[in-house]
């Protein structure tokens, strides 16, 4: 009984999240979430927010929050455009600037939402293999094919890019828009964010989600030449005006403001990934090195997705992916150290009970 | 330089949303936001949800929010869809269920966004002429198009059609859907909610944004068949799998849960736009019957364009919509008693001085 659907909808793979358990005491490391909670100064201005003035739309361009973007990052406010959540943001990215005449391009191995994107917005894509090393190699992504888009680090490999291989990639391809989608950059990377000033054809992607420990408020944004933000807007303006509410306004405002606390949490889960990497390497699993706040990793004698059942029945979840390429993977996002303990106890378990 | 834009970018009108200006003393009767403030127990939900949990991901389905809405309306969780303002949720529905080999129909004089949305993705339309006493005549939807959209109350009109003549439509068009936008409802109409019981092409969208007091938080709605639901979900998890953060969805679900706030609230504006209506037209004005948080008032003396301009120079703004039919209407918010007698005290001190 589909008589009233839209012909689109029956074209669609909706992408499937990472599991929310409504049990609290299972160790979660399978969503990449931050394990440090957010900055106080956040939590603090959603508690202010909650007044009366909820009654009233809040402001359609979200200034005080673009504004805040612009210092962070030292560009002009009409380079920076907010959304409900870097997926909000991604989408109107993908209709707005990625539907092109020529094929968009990006990784076999990726973020798995493109794909999605693609079929709802009925872009025709291709895909570029990562090297046998789980690189991207962005010479590939020259001969054929129109934009470009990649997560920096990428996902769910942690394997990252320097930001002099993307600006060559600007610099060889001026005609040809390039998304970098940077969820994870804070972990380790460099933003291409400063790209941006010479470069009209680059997109930087970033999210409240991971770094910001604000996956439960929903707030993304994107960095770019005022042109490319001005079709971004064009779309959301004929989308929903009101995209962030006044409490994720005030809150995500505070977050970016609070460097400190984001120098702290992020240096925080370096660490932890460093032991993490170094502890499961010891019991013979290869770790990809990783530049995001989880890790890539697979073990010559265990089937990756027993191990993850294993570990589930340890109630500890961590994200397996039944795709060619990495179904030997799991991909295990950096908890607090005890968390990381436990999962290390976990597999020690596991392993001698075999 | 729009060399990187998509083709469709070219083709958007975006919406224009009523002013949000940021100076304090104006008094605001421009963008229908109720004068009363939420549900205390909505704001101490958003307190409450100010804690660490937000480094985690909401809910992706909202559950307990469309639990709520399912059990204030006596109907089944897999009946509702949510969704970021209820502007999100129609641009979900435009996609999802109204883009068919039929032209959309609608009438003349609506919500100005539908057209917006029709643009966005290229769906086919046709408007339907109010009547000269700016009523939705069902009737004339019945030759030709596929699927109707309409609010009730309409907007910027404000006038109510009976919930037996959208039943009577329902049951003469069984095979096209019926989009029933009930924004307003909750200000003196009686909601089709329960007719989706027996009708599979119902679909019923509210929104927290006007009865609840919620606009700064962007949570709306869509009630309907299970079906109907499914293609809005499918359309939503190729979107953004968490359009609703943890502060929206604890705070939207104890705003349905307060429906004594609702009731109470809810007959003060509709007594003072019982006097509001009244006063305007003792002074001259033409208005509509409105079962909206609103008035839409012409006055056959003084032009509407001016008018507003007039008013706004008293430090009280109003809507004007500089469009066909409707040139010489002003759309007034009902606002607080104290509200109400400034907007008519400038109209006489507006008046007096011609």
């Amino acid at each position: 009984m589909t008589q009233f659907w839209s012909s689109i909808v029956h074209e669609l793979t909706p992408y499937v999240p990472g599991e929310q358990p409504r049990i609290d005491k299972l160790i979660k490391l399978n969503t990449n979430e931050n394990p440090y909670p957010p900055s106080r100064n956040a939590l603090a201005a959603i508690r202010d927010s909650a007044d009366e003035s909820l009654r009233l739309y809040p402001d359609p361009d979200a200034t005080s929050l673009k504004s805040a973007i612009a210092r962070h990052y030292k560009i002009q406010t009409n380079q920076v455009f907010v959304g409900n959540g870097s997926d909000e943001v991604l989408a109107h990215v993908f209709m707005g600037l990625l539907k092109q005449d020529k094929p968009l391009l990006f990784p076999d191995i990726t973020y798995s939402f493109y794909p999605t994107y693609c079929r709802l917005y009925q872009i025709d894509w291709r895909t570029v293999p990562l090297n046998d090393r789980f690189e991207i190699n962005l010479d590939d992504y020259d001969d054929r094919g129109g934009a470009i888009i990649f997560p920096n680090p990428n996902a769910p490999t942690g394997r990252l890019l320097p930001v002099l291989a993307i600006e060559q990639l600007l610099q060889r391809l001026p005609n040809r828009l390039v998304v970098v989608d940077e969820a994870y950059i804070d972990f380790g990377g460099t933003s291409a964010i400063p790209l941006t000033r010479d470069h009209d054809n680059l997109l930087v992607i970033q999210t409240l989600s991971k770094s910001r420990s604000l996956a439960g408020l929903r707030v993304g944004y994107a960095v770019g030449h005022p042109n490319l933000i001005t079709a971004l807007e064009r779309v959301k303006n004929s989308f929903n005006s009101y995209p962030l509410g006044r409490s994720a306004i005030a809150a995500a405002t505070a977050a970016i403001e609070d460097d400190n606390w984001l120098q702290e949490t992020r240096r925080r889960v370096m660490d932890t990934r460093h032991h993490l990497s170094r502890a499961l390497t010891e019991r013979g699993f290869e770790v990809l090195p990783s530049a995001g706040n989880f890790v890539f990793a697979r073990h010559p004698q265990h089937d990756a997705a027993k191990l993850a059942q294993s570990l589930r029945e340890h109630a500890i979840l961590v994200r397996h992916f039944n795709q060619p390429r990495i179904e030997q993977f799991l991909r295990i996002t950096v908890g607090t150290d005890d968390q990381c303990e436990a999962l290390l106890n976990a597999l020690d378990a596991i392993f001698s009970a075999q």
